[in-house]
Formats: structure tokens, sequence, C-alpha cells
């Protein structure tokens, strides 16, 4: 999918013959944060017509998730579960984990209003079962509705804030992984809110430009729905809620060049064209280069082994979140990873339920260090060094490198095994366009993009540099409904 | 420095009620790039009024830079040096040491006119002795005129392309390090050719936005001096060459938030407000996240020493460019690093001219391994597995685990030192404007913007997001120059 067929410049109002169509608030992407604007913003009182390129809200990448959403600071969720947490605490947590750069106010007041989040999102008809999945997993298999996704409870973050699970999964039966899981009830409950309250969905309908009046206020946009052009007036506001850039190569190249050429955890709808139509309006935007980053490996097999890089060393505590030693290894690592495992622990990991294949097989075994090295064609006696120090600490059911807990450590024994998870990586792009925590778009002068808003991947939100599973479908949601309430509000 | 008082969008021209001054091309910012196009621009038959912020172009981070100008392909230089290389070969260095992301049209225009840019250099009176510096420096001490400076000899650059020496810096007598140096007689020689063509310089006047047609063709600036509101027409032209944003916190925080609060290399001038100007009109960025980056420690004693991250493990062959590996402790390793040598290599260790003071004591010593250990507070045993591995290969003369080069392996031996280098690494930013070879400013619909060309830091220019000293003069000059040919052939 390429941005540069049509052009991404601004068409001015006196260029726009007649307008096809109107409402107060036109939103551009019809998936978790359009849903969510174009939910809050018909409660506010505003016509709504929600644009979406695909043929339903089920293409869109939220749709195809396993729904986690980051929420928590005492949710009726958690305290059924029996985790105490607080704003303070989890706003701790975001700013450690999220960055470096993390954005202080956006976060505030995500921590702030969490728990009403997550209220609205019940009101929706957002379904929760009030158990808890304790495993160290990518996702719930089951239908509990709490689990841990960004490493609270492990080294560094348990240390710098109060660990509590908060990872809202949307109740879903017969989970099919990659398909329909938690996402599909999240979406299905936001679009079901925002249509019974009168908003209106047109698909199959690309968005191709911003129209701008003389004063450079954002007053609609160019669309195309198959051969046909279409010019759409906002009265009060545009949002964008279009998704990420990762399925844009010549972005990535600029942006993250690490992500160019991998599989892209999205919809091949993220292809940036919204975050350059703001840009070509004087929209800055940040941590660009930034990513989430995931890999096809149990987290329940990675903390009972050693990850190691091509020189055989470990590099972070493998009972961390995942997403956080995937991240590692492709921008740190060079991509360059293995799971060093013993018997004894790669019996004892178990087979993950929906996703067996996230077990994975053993690449070599060898009954000693000294051959499974040459086996991996790595440095003689860099396996022997790791494992060596390893030991020596482990035996006091310690390990001072990294600090992983107590519960995983103990002495690697022969027989040993590897798994190769060298350039295995895929994720999405974090980085984006420069938002207010009302969701305004900013201008690279700092002040508000008139009648321009923005939620979800096509900013840059909760997750800066850093990731947590849930903070994309949480900050979606959460400035998804607040740029609706402000387009709504929006003079007209 | 903020970016906040005055507004960076453009003004238009019908708000411009009269010029206080005009030429065919106006450049902003007089140091190597801008000098560079006001040289060229004047030969082409254009007057050129330069608009400087400071007083003088002594004042520029050039001047005040050691000078070194990224130049090969087999310039007269190299040649009287002994050494023999070719536009192919320096292309695919810098196609592999500038990446991720390199840009392989303005790579390969830089490479195949590199000789040409050599010759004209010394055609505008930069001087050069023929003489070759051999020890791993940063900075080569005496007058002598090449070097290498990005680890062209060492691993895994050796194995990509014909190592050749590249650097070549003008030749300065009583060298003042970080004051006069080199910098200084390039940018003496490119100001004289600039005004001796008839470039007219304005000093202390800041220019504030860009003043643009109603087509959005760029026409002129609007700048101060002093509490004087200037307006400069531009018939043909305007050029951006205001160097980094390393001194603009806001954006370091939006963009490479490892380099937030460290000190930067370059001057306070450095504060991306013109980068911002050209995006304000939809100019694209990128490799935003880039950044040069070194810290105070000799070459000659890293190549000698381990360079070891906090978990005491090495990361990268102590022998490349050491510009490369505080680039890794800044971002790959949280800017922890101690450079670990023993007895022998210490003082085996030259005391660097000029600089001595890059020749670091030792922060702790030790008859052992495991007592160094102690006094550094590293896990017990760390140094001794990372020593004892090294030692093992060190013994055939090799290293396998990172391929420094023989000439510096050897087993180490008690008594050992440590010269802590955490939190020590300073840099500038690389990220900037998306131009063409033409040094056009790319909108970001991928057209160039009219009437608007740029060159040096505040561009992404030869380094994506890797870099050699000599690159960033190298193609500030080399692009500055193309950017006053361009600006001067533009229809006026």
């Amino acid at each position: 999918m390429s941005t540069s067929d049509r052009p991404v410049a601004p068409l001015s109002v006196r260029d726009v013959r007649s307008w096809d169509a109107e409402a107060d608030v036109v939103v551009v992407g019809y998936g978790t944060a359009g849903a969510a604007a174009a939910a809050e913003a018909v409660v506010r009182g505003a016509s709504v017509l929600a644009l979406e390129r695909t043929g339903s809200w089920q293409g869109a990448a939220g749709s195809l998730s396993g729904g986690l959403i980051y929420m928590g600071g005492g949710t009726a969720l958690q305290k059924a579960c029996g985790f105490e947490d607080t704003p303070e605490e989890m706003f701790k947590f975001l700013m450690a984990a999220m960055g470096p750069g993390a954005d202080e106010a956006k976060t505030d007041v995500y921590c702030r209003e969490s728990v009403d989040h997550f209220d609205w999102l019940v009101a929706c008809g957002v379904p929760f079962k009030a158990t808890f999945w304790e495993e160290p997993a990518w996702e719930i298999p089951g239908d509990d509705g709490l689990m841990y996704s960004g490493g609270e409870n492990a080294y560094p973050f348990d240390q710098i804030a109060r660990p509590a699970p908060r990872a809202h999964v949307p109740r879903m039966e017969n989970k099919r992984y990659g398909r329909k899981g938690g996402g599909f009830k999240l979406l299905e409950a936001l679009a079901a809110t925002a249509e019974s309250g009168g908003a209106s969905i047109r698909y199959d309908t690309v968005v191709d430009r911003l129209v701008v009046e003389s004063d450079g206020r954002v007053c609609g946009v160019a669309a195309h729905q198959y051969g046909t052009e279409l010019y759409v007036r906002a009265r009060r506001g545009v949002i964008l809620a279009t998704g990420s850039f990762v399925y844009n190569e010549s972005l990535l190249a600029d942006h993250a060049p690490w992500m160019a050429g991998r599989p892209g955890s999205a919809v091949e709808a993220h292809d940036g064209r919204a975050m350059l139509m703001a840009q070509a309006l004087g929209a800055g935007v940040k941590h660009t280069d930034a990513c989430e980053v995931a890999f096809g490996v149990d987290p329940g097999l990675l903390a009972r082994g050693l990850l190691v890089n091509a020189q055989g060393q470990r590099f972070m505590n493998e009972d961390t979140y995942a997403g956080r030693l995937a991240h590692a290894v492709l921008v740190h690592q060079a991509n360059q990873a293995f799971l060093l495992v013993d018997q004894a622990g790669y019996d004892d990991a178990p087979v993950p339920d929906r996703m067996p294949f996230l077990k994975r097989p053993i690449t070599w075994a060898a009954p000693s260090l000294a051959e499974l090295e040459v086996d991996m064609e790595l440095t003689g006696g860099c396996l022997e060094a790791t494992v060596g120090l390893y030991n020596r600490h482990a035996a006091d059911q310690r390990d001072p490198l990294f600090h992983k807990a107590a519960r995983w450590v103990r002495p690697l024994e022969p027989p040993f095994g590897a798994i190769d998870l060298r350039n295995e990586t895929l994720g999405f792009t974090l980085g984006g366009l420069t938002t207010t925590p009302r969701a305004e778009v900013l201008h690279v002068d700092r002040v508000p993009i008139p009648g321009l808003y923005a939620a979800g991947r096509v900013t840059s939100g909760i997750p800066a540099w850093g990731y947590a599973s849930g903070t994309s479908l949480g900050d979606g949601t959460f400035f998804g409904r607040r740029a609706g309430r402000s387009a709504a509000a929006a003079g007209s």
C-alpha cells in the first residue's frame, strides 16, 4: 500500500464544489479508537459519521487482537480478583516502563481516570469475567479476565511500583488465536454502543486528504469509495484513528529501519497515511522510532530458560514481560537470540492451551555445553561461561546479574537444549502524532490544530518508547473517547 | 533557548509590509554547511545574504570542531599518503556503517563526487598536509592530514569494504582542543571564499519564520536582530543550515530521550527551530532518534582494554571507531560501561598529545579479578567469566566473540584496573529534514517544497543511524554546496 499515488497535502475548502455527506464529527478509521470516539461523541449530542477503509470493523487490528486493555488504579475487576491498586502505583509503573520519553500529562490522566474507563467499557457492554490468570503468557487462553502484561511483578518494576495485574481481557469463549479473541468482544460492544447511539458508518471508504478552511481549521475530508470521490464535511471536528504505520515500508525505513522488511502485527491498512495528512498541516510527531515487538515463544518457557544473544550472553531477566525481551532482541541484540534450557526446565514448561506451538521444539540438544556450543556454532566456552556464572548464584536461588525471581532460578544441569529465536521478531510502530490529553493534534508550534483530533496508534500515546500489552487498546479507547468528547464539544 | 516564544508557523507574504533586505539566495546559519552553500551560490552568479544568529562564524559548531571531513574514493591526499580507495569501496562502507536506513541516493552521489569535493575545498584554500596519522584517536593531535575515523579497518567493516582512511583534517598548527582546530581552518577558508565572491553576512540575526507565497513557495524569512524585526526576501531560494537540535530539551524528549539532560557536543544555537519551521510547511523528517555519541577516553587505551557493561560483559570489539563504542554504551548498554585493563596494557597506552586527560586514570585497581569485582560492586564472578573466556582465545591471539584485531589481543594478567565510564557520553543529534541529493527539502508527499533547501545537521544526511567522525562536516559542506547550486539555479 503506497502513500505516493495520491497527495496527502490538505485540500482547500474553496476547491470542494459540494459536500457528499456531513456530520458534526467525522471519524477516520473504525477500529477500537475510532469506535470509542464515535460512541462518546454521540452521547455528547453530536452526529457522527465514521469512514472505514476495510469492509467491517472485524478487519481492524484491535478486533483481531487478543483484546488486552491496560487499566488499573483499583478497577472493580482488580478488586474482585483480590488485587489492590492505586492510580499512583499505576502511574509510577507506566512512567518507568513506557519510557524513556513517557508523556507525563497523558499518563497522569490515564491513570486517574482508569477506573472510570473500565466502568464505561462495562456500561458499553464489554463482558469481563472476574478471574485471574496467573501463568506468564502472551494472552489468556481461556476466558479469565485479568493478567500481568508488562513485567509489573518482575525486576526492575517490582522495585519501582507495587505490582498489580492490569491487563483486562474481555470474556470470550472459544477464542481463535489471531482471529477472534478478546479484541472482537471489545470492538463488538463499542461498535454496538456507537451505532445504537446513532453513529453512521461508511465502509470501504478511504480517506485521502484533510479539507481546511483558509484560517487552517480542519473542516472535512476528501475520500474515495471504489472509484467515486467523496467530500465529507465535519462541522465540529475530524478524528484520526487509523492505526500505526507498520505497513508502510518507506516510513519504516525513515523512522524505524530495524522494523523494515519484518512481519507487522497489524493489518495492511496501517499505512501511516493519516499521520502524513496531519504532518502536512504542520502537526508534530514523536517517538517515531518506537515499536511493540513480540516473538513466537511462550513466556512460561522463557522464564524457565536463559535467553542469550549471539555471543551466548544473557541480557535481561527472562521472567519479565516477554515483549520487553523481544524488543531487546530486536533493538539491542541485532535480532539474534537463543533460548537455552535444560531437560528438566523444558519438561516443566506447560504447553499453552490453544497456542501449543509456542512451546517451541528444541533446535539443538547436547549432553554438555561444550558440545552444544559446537552445534550452535558459537564461540567455544561462551555458554560455559554464562551458565557457570548463572549456576554459581542459582545454587543460592539468586540471580544478581539480572534479578530473575527466585521462583524461576535453579542451576541448569545436563542434558541441555537450545531453541533458535534468531530473526523471529514481529511488531508494530508506537510513534506518531503529538497530541494533548484532550486528544487534540498539536502543531509543531505546540498549539492545537483547530478541528483535528487523534487517538490510538496514529499518535504517540501512553507507550512512548517502552510497551506493555494492553496499553495500545487501553490508550486507543481512552483517548479515542476523549477525542469524541473534545470534537463533540468544539464550536461549530 | 526555547522555541516556544515565537511561533514557527510560516508567515504569508501578504503580511510582509516591506522587505528590509533581499538577495537571490538567503542562507540561514553561517557554519560549515551555510558557508559552503554561500561559496557555491556566489560563483553560480547569485547574490547571497547569510543570516547568522551568533556574532561570528567562529561560534559555529563546525569551527569549534576538530575539522574531520569524511572524503574518499581516491583523493589526492589519500594517494599522497599511499592509500588506494574507490567510490565503490567508500559506498559499501558508508551504507553499512551509517545504517540502518542509510540514504542510498545521497550516499551514491556523495561517494562519486568526493574526489571533486576534496579538490574544491583545496581550491577554496583549505590547507591539508599529506601525512597520515596511524594511531587510534578521536582527533589528530598534530598537523597530519589523514586518519581512520569510522572503524573502516576493524571488524565488521574490514570484511565489508577494503579499508581506507577517509577523515581529511585541515592543517592547523597549535591546535587548542575544542576551541581552535581543523574546523577553524575549514570554515575560515569557506567564509573567505564566500565573502570574496560577494556574499554578505549579517550576524546577530535570528531567523524566526519562513515567508511563503500563496502557492506555498518559500520566498523569504522573518528574522530579528536585537529588538528589530527584519523581513528578508529570497528571490531564488532559502537554504536552512542551522545545525542539530541537541540544545532543545523538548525535542530531545520527543525524539531522542536518551540524549535529554546530557551535554551536547555542539553550540546552544542548535535548537532545532529551523527544522520546525520547515515541518510547519509539511516537510518530512527522518531518523530523528539518531545521534553522534562520544566519551572522554582515548581510543588507544580502549583498544588495549576490555570494555564491559554493568554486568561485566563485553559487547563490541574495542578497536573499532570509538564513537561506535560510545553510541553502543548510551543506546544499548543504558549508559553503563567500565574499561577493564591490566597493568601492562595501561602502561603501553600512549598519552595523547594535547589531550593527555584522555588517558584516564584508573578508578579501581586490584591484584585479582575477584577483588576488583567487589570494589566495583559487580556480580561475583562476572569479570572472571568475561576475562576467562577472553584469555582462553587470546592465548592464540584470537577474539572470536567480537573480532578485535590480533594487534590488540593478548591475555590479560594481574594486576588489573578498571576505569569508570558510566554516564559519561555526550553528543549531538543526526536526524532532521528529509532532503533530496540536490538538497531540496521534501514535503511528506515526497515532492520538493519550492524555494526551500537544507544541508548539514538540520537534515538527515549521510549519517542515518550510524556515524563516522567527519561525515557531518563532510555532508554539511558537500550538500551545502549542492544547496547553493540548486538555489542559485532556481527560477526567479
